[in-house]
């Protein structure tokens, strides 16, 4: 998880959320970005191509492409859901791969971001654990390993905090040894809406950017850096207090209808300032008093285990041609 | 942990709390309702002795005795600082019990609540886990217990979803066998503010009384039932997200000091509505949406670890004459 | 898991082995013991009817009905085989509890025995973690319980050590309130023999006779005591190193073949005095240096794992009309 | 840990074994190899020196230094003679990494080897969890870091089975990148004998060499690969079925005494064929039946978390001057 506690601001790290905010609620095109909604079985995909920089100025995104899936009632713990969403995903995965122009033998590395033992951020070594890898196979007995499956190896870096190493020094260290031609981070984001906690899912081919908070030695996953593409799979678990508070505020004014009389009667200026300065207060009210907690659900621990199961399913099916939907149980533990 | 969630209102499971709410900021004494408040290192003890009718209804509590540590900075991670509460909350409650008039060699049943799966509601159970348990030696080989033991119990019942029956039917039925002489039942709360949580510690001689919510089957863990004291030791670990944005409101008036008009200007009839009503609009506004989640801080694993083992250690201490504040650590895993 | 370490002898947990130690080889029919064999696709299932007193010395069992299934490979991590031992033993647990007379609706009362925290121990609280939990709809809303399912409750009672209270005797104070019509009670064992281990389910209508090792205040889960049936569930889970060894020289004396001589040039004594004889050496050996340890193999977190969800799956398709294996995976966690 | 199945031998890797197994029982010095042995409290400290070929030859291990603790009452939970194990740990660990000239202020990786999820195999990654890491710090704000405090990181690099990379790839290659001057690599082992298991503590400063048995892919985390010096911290947490066997025979030979005859009457040939013919037999007992399995005692969880624990408080006193015996605790979780 990369919260960056000096630098927050109204930022968000899901790209549907700066869509919304760049759209200010009306729907309109936006120059230089190429978007597509579907929805189906309660399940709602969005691909959006952030084509040039003008589109990336405009919604505050970086060039790329990103595809969100959001499942309103991902938190309801239906296991039927939850399978067609893990098969969604991997149909997704497999025609994001192809799209950015990765080939179908292409070696992956699989990085699980986060910390084991936070259940919040646990979400990228979870992940890992329950991957199907195969390049020992592919190093030690390459002529035995059955076609419809790719080299895949995985590792979950830990933390700063706990390794002392950036996540990204390991996992540059670890690519330039094993030469993957492709890397995909899991990693969990902040939300900036409650609604959106565990029960959205990210994927875009950008990279890990991790913030430039604690100085220029933190470099990221990206392209840039390490030549390959790196995807970046990102679920939001947690949200700032405050986020929750300002979110309220946004919804308050629309439970209260568009009279706006009556709005600033209720809300007062709260009504008609801007959100980012808002926010700002909402901030310097929690702030003084240690009150900008980062927040979970209560029922974070089991909401975790099921996107981990729902990614790692998915990611088993789109990686490996012989595992598909009806198998892919067999190879996710 | 009980969550009532048809019934919820400003109810709130700390006695503080109540006071604060009945006192409206002034700590004018209450009739009926006698206070000590005590300070040493960073940990906050007050005492409430809510001595009858007239007082339980202005402090909006039942009649009983409430002792309350706050230690704001617990969630820093002092282990220095974990020790002098974990010192602190033994000798309160050795006062506590004594108060309550339960003699020295009273027999104990310890009930840990909640449900080990749930992280922000396993405080119960992780507390049981580390009791240093006697009542088979006294069963089994009464003549050969040390001198300076007591007998002692405990059970973790486990919750409603996942038993079929309610905890305090469990306990009832295991206290109507084993015939213990006083029960210590140990719970998560919610909190109404979000700095409470994993901060406070409460203990009160009223028992466990679970909400009306789900018909009148459930009957609760209190001396009325089970005719012998039962102490309730309660640790607020979650909160409502309405909570959060109610409770910022609020501090959001004391922020923009006391200038009426100017609070007005800019919170319109926030500032000025009851408390209560701003609740209730903070619920409409986000219960339609199933936005109403219960969080917890993201650090809850480690929170409600380092918690638990402070009751587990102090209970040892206060519990057992022969365990002290050097030699618990030998005891308590 | 009930280890009586006073009273250690070659008696087993296992009917089937029982069953082996008194046919000592031979598979001649018992006067007494019915036995019937099926073998289906690598699971093993012998259903052994204990039915008079004879039969009970002959074999050493207390009469009942015991059914067994071994599957050799289970540790194999198949999860195809997995499937398989979950679909079969569901269909011998609707006719156990048919053949015993109990009616199809009647109200169960599941009991996890064990230890949480002792990897091996942890099987019973494991299964009750995953059961489909229904008698909290019966009290509260009973008509608008769904056809198809029946009143099912559950308990993991801990362990005498961390609760100073008998499992049996928690157990029957619950059963006295609640009223259940049969119970089921899980419980992890220790095996004579390393290939049982983790591949062994028993279930039988004995209910669990712990050891009479620390006084006669332990009871036991029994049809007797508790005036229902009481069904146990029993998986090998550890064996003592003692065991190990002692298995392992019957194992040698086949190895070495008919030859008597030969075998006993080889290993002297050891290969005619009897098993008994053998084991109590083998014990002296090993227990004056505190080596008489129980293990359990080191993928003990892994085996426990898939064997509850094996039961946890049976059990909820076993005990509800409307579970089917199917749409079982919907129900279990 | 490191398991090699297909080229298992009597090898062993503790030193102070073979050392035994080098004097038959006999303590006469060995040419080439220095001995030390020292007896505190219930610890016994033996420290080797294999300083040249020949001495290498006798004792069957590589030129080095070896430290063994051997603390036979480890595994009853005595937190007394944990922490004298602690404390005794790092001074031997300070004087260690003196003796093999390694400066105070010397950069240190350490490495956790094994398993998260194998509880047998999870001693390194437990280990890393709990140690006091600084590298960030010195990364980030060199300057204000007190003195007292030496350049800690640490990794757990994962296994193979769930990475598809060897460690030692994983640790070359983060090695490279963050040049520290030393490195200090925890690691599970298989035991030859029951009584060790989780009762041993070995450091040696010949680093890791895992078994050539999946090609010459595997190239270890010695001095010879990557140039600096390698510390490999090992406790014996496993052994092999057949192990338990064989080590049960001999203890059989010592207890039936010195009478040869009664000996060969009662053993035959399996007191007077070498050890390895023995354990060649043993094994051709066991594993057709698919018997050799590895094993662990049952209260494997609660053993290794003692041990992780002591091995991190006594990293964290021995690395940074700041941290000692008496404030060790606020330094690690």
């Amino acid at each position: 998880m990369d919260l960056d506690l000096q630098n927050y601001s109204v930022r968000t790290d899901l790209a549907i959320e700066s869509r919304e905010m760049a759209g200010r609620g009306q729907q309109q095109p936006i120059p230089g970005v190429q978007e597509d909604v579907e929805e189906q079985d309660g399940i709602r995909i969005t691909r959006l191509n952030v084509m040039d920089e003008a589109g990336a100025q405009q919604i505050g995104r970086v060039q790329g492409n990103y595809v969100t899936l959001e499942i309103p009632k991902l938190r309801e713990g239906d296991s039927g859901l939850q399978d067609r969403v893990s098969y969604i995903f991997a149909k997704e995965m497999e025609d994001f791969i192809r799209k950015i122009g990765v080939s179908p033998n292409a070696k992956v590395l699989v990085v699980g971001l986060g910390n084991w033992n936070v259940t919040p951020d646990s979400l990228g070594p979870l992940v890992v654990e329950n991957l199907m890898i195969t390049r020992q196979y592919f190093e030690l007995m390459p002529d035995q390993v059955n076609p419809g499956y790719r080299e895949v190896s995985a590792i979950a870096p830990g933390v700063l905090g706990t390794t002392g190493i950036e996540s990204s020094e390991i996992v540059q260290s670890i690519a330039e040894k094993t030469r993957p031609e492709l890397i995909i981070a899991i990693d969990a984001l902040a939300s900036r809406s409650l609604e959106r906690i565990n029960t959205t899912i990210q994927v875009a081919d950008i990279g890990i950017h991790p913030g430039s908070g604690i100085g220029n030695k933190r470099r990221g996953i990206t392209k840039e850096i390490l030549g390959i593409p790196c995807i970046a799979i990102g679920v939001p678990t947690v949200c700032y207090a405050s986020t929750i508070v300002n979110d309220s505020l946004e919804m308050m004014k629309s439970h209260l209808g568009k009279d706006t009389a009556q709005r600033e009667a209720i809300m007062g200026m709260l009504n008609s300032i801007s959100e980012q300065e808002r926010l700002q207060l909402v901030k310097e009210v929690l702030q003084p008093l240690g009150h900008d907690l980062i927040v979970t659900p209560k029922e974070v621990d089991k909401f975790i285990e099921d996107i981990a199961n729902i990614i790692a399913t998915g990611l088993n099916a789109a990686l490996h041609e012989a595992v598909t939907p009806d198998n892919v149980a067999a190879y996710t533990h």
